[in-house]
């Protein structure tokens, strides 16, 4: 399937839930399938942090530029886009197409850097929205997304919930804990404390905080793989026995070093980091994990979710994976709670998985075959 | 109890594993209690990474100087220093008074820095045994340790057999997993990779790496506390709501930015972090986490760690806490198999305690009740 990417631009003022508003903005974004003839069939994929409104298919004459849900969404997959209208579409700061901290400011002529206003999901949802009003999509099949991307779907429950009929949630919470919370702050005083970073203003030095975004990276890592995979994948291997330079199996082959690579998980995690740091734009790292860490709909109801999840109306499919401690099952479990306190119909499952909270980006035969049938059981209420 | 730092100076070299070998060295140590005249009261006390040798007492006319593990000993406490005489020391590398990477290279004549050699938990013991032959102790009554001093105390058993009756190992492992190794990997580029760190030779620059240093010790606190007591703890309260500069309950207090302190886990790891880039050696930092990394008893045994316990004749007893990640309850139990595999004394407690890894520094009655009856048991043993 070949798709190519699509950019709106928007002038009117978006206000932001931080007071703050953002004019003259673009959002990029993709689709796959045919909208039918009633504009039924429109499905709506959020991102999470890494990913971008690629979702499935490739690039002409890029065959190896598949989506980052490519299991998931394409002619007879779960997501059948020959059933669905799938749009992907990139969130308001991400460094893949729509308007970031690396464009300019209309308001100054300068590029916007530190000041990029703070966006949260719910700013998404409503850039999101504004969107589908161009695109004349009134009501979404189902709006999707992992991690992150849940945040989103959850929140498009909440505050659209006219206009979407299913709310797919995968390897998601209701909020997050004040672990995950921290591993973002640690994250993120890697990028601000690099010097490179420049208070955010490194566009100007012309250079990029490779060292805190490295770290970042590899701690994003370390919480995404469950300790199942990493010693299954790893274990404490030496990098030394993998490059065939020695395989003593008494560990006569340890080279005794501080600073050099000696496991092969070290070796592993310092090349996703350099690869990420290649890339990816630190003060979008800062925005989305801000995101993240703000989400939290149940707030201004004093915590009780059931009376926060009692706006939506949408039927919800929800996933969690056994060994994802990022967005444990548990944190599924609240919401499952949540919208069953509120008789909505919800569909849940919990995939004995070991890959931890990637999980969700990796083919499963159960967890693929759950979201298969639920979109049949959504094409058939369409067509019925 | 008022106990005072000693020193102990070695000029022969000590052969280590990687194959170097350190001269002219000093042992920081201290002690406390009185040896009995059978000199068969002795109890070794093995520190992890951000301890001493001050493991209990204070420092004449500081009265808020207390050991680390004063919950732990002390005339009265359950390891007994009215029964026990206790000795605590500073290992090779540390920043706290033995030589390490801050003191002058004899074959040099300029700082060790980033050529310290690297040092292992067998080399420690080496060193540890070392010091008792100055002292004069030749068996001693238990060798106690928590995490990486657990993995001390479990090698005492097995380079010196003969000098141990009881190995006493709280929350500690056989080695670490991938994803142990993985998170001080994390630590250490943090630390290689500030420019204030020179290659480990920042000594002669003035400076201090304290960037890398913070984003380390942010790492080590997470880990070191369970997400239920972080939950507990911080949970999701905002620092404004501490300070009282702002008290709304429904989330009209945030302060909408990517940079600052919003949540109070922030302001709390910040602090952790800050505090320990004052005191802590980042050459120290390196050679720690390196030690625990290498820590490995059965990889000479192609992985058995039955036939690698083997040697040990010591009666042991070990502890886990349920909610120590880092250290898991499974780890602790894989060492409990392989000695029942040998036929040793085994006594093992699962303390179900809510702070994580850290709980083994912590005041609880069950654990300090465990600790206390089986010193009691020793006493009694050494009575008869």
């Amino acid at each position: 399937m070949i798709v190519s990417p699509q950019s709106m631009s928007f002038s009117e003022p978006l206000a932001l839930q931080s007071g703050a508003s953002i004019r003259d903005y673009a959002l990029a974004f993709e689709t796959c399938g045919t909208l039918n003839a009633g504009r039924s069939n429109a499905v709506l994929i959020c991102h999470a942090l890494n990913a971008s409104h690629h979702v499935a298919g490739s690039y002409a004459g890029r065959p190896d530029s598949q989506g980052w849900w490519d299991t998931m969404i394409g002619p007879g997959k779960p997501v059948d886009t020959d059933r669905f209208f799938v749009i992907g579409v990139n969130n308001l700061g991400s460094c893949f197409g729509s308007t970031g901290p690396m464009h300019i400011n209309p308001d100054t002529g300068q590029v916007y850097g530190a000041d990029f206003p703070v966006v949260t999901v719910e700013d998404w949802v409503d850039a999101q929205a504004r969107l589908l009003d161009r695109l004349e999509i009134g009501t979404l099949a189902a709006v999707m997304g992992g991690s992150l991307g849940g945040m989103q779907a959850l929140s498009w429950t909440l505050q659209y919930p006219q206009r979407v009929r299913h709310g797919v949630v995968i390897a998601s919470a209701p909020n997050l804990t004040a672990e995950n919370i921290a591993f973002n702050e640690v994250a993120r005083r890697a990028i601000v404390t690099d010097p490179d970073f420049h208070g955010g203003n490194f566009y100007q030095h012309a250079v990029v905080p490779k060292r805190g975004l490295r770290i970042a990276r590899m701690i994003g890592h370390i919480t995404y793989l469950s300790d199942d995979v990493m010693n299954e994948k790893f274990g404490r291997r030496l990098r030394s026995a993998a490059t065939g330079a020695g395989d003593a199996p008494d560990g006569t082959d340890l080279r005794y070093t501080t600073q050099d690579v000696e496991f092969q998980i070290e070796s592993y995690l310092r090349y996703q980091g350099d690869k990420f740091s290649e890339y990816f734009d630190a003060n979008t790292y800062l925005l989305i994990t801000r995101a993240l860490d703000y989400f939290d709909p149940a707030l201004r109801y004093g915590g009780d979710l059931s009376k926060a999840l009692a706006r939506a109306t949408a039927a919800f499919l929800l996933v969690s994976f056994s060994t994802d401690w990022r967005f444990a099952p548990r944190r599924s479990r609240e919401l499952v709670k949540a919208l069953l306190d509120n008789r909505r119909g919800v569909s849940y499952a919990e995939i004995d998985a070991p890959h931890g909270h990637d999980a969700f980006l990796l083919e499963d035969e159960r967890y693929l075959g759950v979201v298969r049938a639920y979109f049949e059981r959504i094409a058939k209420e369409a067509a019925s």
